[in-house]
């Protein structure tokens, strides 16, 4: 299994893509689209499948509607077909495989498996790459699709946050099982976890898991995308202040992986964040993981902002357990 | 060896410094310290060791005071001791090896070589993690050293171009020798190779290779820092305006690579650009290299500013061949 | 009549509104609204009235379907009915005066005149604010109407650039006869003057004029709308890209004035410029007019891009003299 | 006297410096030069006289070594010798005035009064304009001085933010005294003023009154230094973390005015405030003054950051009352 330093695995490349449940279909696809800037892809059934202009696959969004929201997967692409097998091969022997399945409208066959927590998660690496149509030519053609022009104009999917009951099974689940780098922690003096961050290329993180302080398994924290800039980000605010999305809380800086974050509630009630981390890569081959203290943690986020108390509280689903 | 798609080699993970020599050498220290905002990590015989403040090594730029200007070499540093070994071996396999070395203030034993067109490289796995002194202790423990403040604020090297009298053989050594992926390249129409981009992790490139139309083997075009936004290289461009420094063109957006540009001429008249990319990554596994015709290129960059003639001309040294 | 320094004037409060002929009214129209994000105000007859999202007054532009492009009228607004009794007594004195019409859908009584050159211009006082209706309505009621995440979402009118067959006689037109302030100015070795900038309030400046080597009188040089920051024009050039449109030159940054540009022609022909000048102010009561010699003219753009020719002889119309 | 819309008066042309008193001269010396970017243009006695690059004159900050914190005098320059005489005449009516003095290093004779509140303000005409020398001569002559590269680099001063026992009194004198134009203010339900904006050219405030819930008279709630972007205001505030300055609040957007803010203690106690607006300005002479509500301000900030509640409470002097 791979910890950080020489050896750590490339098997996986990217957070792929994230299916989102809403009870407010029609709301939170108007927020995706003309708020966000998002573009449709395609739709079947009850789903919309999403994606940023500089999305390279087919989509990273696949908007669901449900009864409750929450997160119905997520799925990571894996760097090649022998990279798929090493890693399926250590989930079934952790005993957290699921199985096969057909694939989706943008991707090939995945592996299902679910995370010490409980959430469900999918393995692909036969994808289809988004082919631009007339309305989403780019007139570059190094460039996935056409920048709209449109709202918050997200770029590309950046990371997810997963809620978790404990911290520890499921930081031990993505560094040995699944061979990504742990970049960033929170340790509490008294030992406790209450945060990680991962990364499975050179991002900072494409996946971080942080303590769900209801107690709950397998939660959604918020799914993010990335901006350009900073002022992105803020002009982002402008725009949802404009139309009446609830703005949790930012623009700020985070201290930890200092990621310039905003962080809304989509219509469905999921919270989803804008961010950007300006030229932040991680290139380092022996990167050493960054651990927080307790003390580290009370003196808020970067410029001081206190951390708002629902971001340890709210996650989704959002209906009281057992419920939905 | 390895091309692009699946089986990509994660081998080299990042440039890592580059030699430059200078024939001026206090104007071009006062040069990358003052106006660029680098911070001098030591001094050895005639060379200052610099770095930008989220560059994690000792050094990414050695200043050498010479007779004349150019690159004396340039580094990448392996992914692991294998990896090293791996390219070493495949180095000495094209006869294109030089020897070991005993490193550097910056580094361990380094692999000589040189490209086929001549440009002396080398290869390092070992390397000295910049430690921050009282001066440069970032308020962040996630972040290599403090924001100086200082000039254009320099925040990391991004790439090294260099010229080469044929493009065909250097293409084929970085992805062939090397392993690394050909992100873009510029090919005419009568098939003659213009230009090369590679990517040996998740920047869209790291290193390019352009043709020298002097006709000359083993020169340098450029050498590149980034920094967070498109704005910062604006007020770069300010900033070299108060100090006198020579722009040669920009800023403006490379069509190729859509990287947002400033060209100038240090002191000692070696090309340094100042560079953005937005949140611009590769992050399929499967990238397919984009080709730029004869036709795209002759529409100039990205917003029509035609290229500079002097761009396909000045290389360093720019002493008449086989003086110096 | 008014000079530089104690005693300017401040009888003319801003540029108004201009109106813009064009040959291609629904292409233009289109431009203007989906491509540059501004907003219909009303229609009548052959025209539109348009306006950006921070423009108090109805409309800042008055789009005309004509057989050619080029500039009906521009117009400035007065400070108050005092003022613009004087502006008008002052233009009757010089004989340039047209005489009083009912005013339009965006303002009361004007009194039309022409500049020296044959601009014809308006003066008005009564106007009508913008009454945001539901899609417009902005979330800070100190807003004049909603932010609209569209395109380049321009702001504001910003200024109005004439092309003058002899530039001294509108230059006194301006100081003498309209109050302005003349912010700088353009004067080779030889005496001739180039251009003349004229400001009326604290913005450095309003309207500008500048010699038209085709010789030709009262054309029209460009219009140029305000973002809020120099990213803002670069994202508008990005989509300029995406539709097409002709990008004649920049973005890059002015000397002259300092304005951060990028100049387009909608697709009637006229040329119209984005602008942004950061938080560029004359305050000084007493400010000096800055003149640029031929010498320092001849340095090209502040970070030395050299003004493209098309710039000194594309005006509109650009129709043969004589026909239309 | 001078009211809103038609016949405002364009008397005073805008804020034109602030005496600053520290008990930590050096401190507060290193914070306005290294940290903020201002220049030194004279010393005399206990006083340092400094800058932004971009302001015209010869100080805008005077920065004196005292027992306490607090300010000294502000001071307003007029448009000119006769608008000086009205305005004087008018405080002496008012009862007001306190006398003629020599002037200072930076300015002529100037006219004492103190605001009903009890802040000490000057009123002059005769200035001095800042010379560059060979360290800040900018290399566009339209420019005051050279952009510095240091720091947060500080553009002009903005504002100034009086804290009041009683808001009506002190509107009343701003309005009716010095003919200042009310853009914005606060009214509670039970018709209590909790804050006044005033504008005396076409930014959209020069001068700020809010209410001092400690209830004592005279004192400062902050004063404000402009630079170009918000962006700019990020980086002041990356800048400031760096160098362990106070934050005492923001990043974040003000509702009222729409400001983008970032607030601080300078070492000697003072709050100090690093602000952008964007190309907010107000054209229009017949402005209507915006009243906000009670219910409206409960909203917080534009973006939902509620005011911390240090904002009513730390004033300087922040000695006990009778002290000093």
């Amino acid at each position: 299994m791979t910890h950080n330093g020489p050896g750590r695995s490339h098997d996986i490349a990217h957070l792929a893509h994230v299916e989102l449940l809403t009870p407010h279909p029609e709301e939170s696809l108007h927020f995706f689209t003309e708020v966000m800037g998002l573009t449709i892809s395609g739709r079947e059934g009850d789903s919309v499948y999403l994606r940023g202009w500089d999305d390279y696959e087919y989509h990273t969004l696949k908007l669901t509607a449900a009864k409750t929201n929450g997160m119905r997967h997520f799925a990571f692409r894996a760097n090649n077909p022998e990279a798929l097998e090493r890693r399926v091969s250590a989930l079934k022997a952790q005993g957290l495989g699921i199985g096969w399945n057909d694939g989706d409208q943008g991707h090939g066959p995945a592996y299902a498996f679910h995370t010490p927590d409980g959430h469900p998660g999918e393995l692909y690496y036969e994808t289809r790459w988004y082919q631009p149509d007339e309305q989403t030519r780019p007139a570059l053609k190094n460039q996935a699709s056409r920048f709209p022009g449109r709202g918050a104009n997200l770029r590309r999917i950046d990371h997810l946050n997963l809620l978790a009951s404990r911290i520890a099974p499921v930081r031990e689940f993505f560094v040995d099982t699944l061979g990504a780098l742990l970049s960033e922690q929170i340790v509490f003096d008294d030992g406790s976890e209450k945060g990680a961050w991962f990364s499975v290329n050179n991002k900072s993180y494409d996946l971080a898991v942080t303590e769900d302080h209801a107690g709950r398994r397998g939660r959604l924290h918020h799914l993010t995308y990335a901006v350009d800039s900073r002022e992105d980000v803020l002009r982002a605010a402008d725009i949802c202040l404009e139309h009446g999305v609830h703005i949790e809380t930012g623009p700020h800086k985070h201290a930890v992986q200092q990621t310039f974050f905003l962080y809304l509630y989509e219509p469905g009630g999921n919270r989803f964040e804008i961010a950007n981390a300006g030229a932040r890569l991680i290139l380092a081959p022996d990167w050493e993981t960054v651990v927080w203290t307790e003390t580290e943690r009370r003196k808020g986020q970067a410029w001081g902002l206190q951390t708002i108390q629902s971001f340890h509280t709210h996650g989704t689903p959002d209906t009281p357990e057992g419920t939905s």
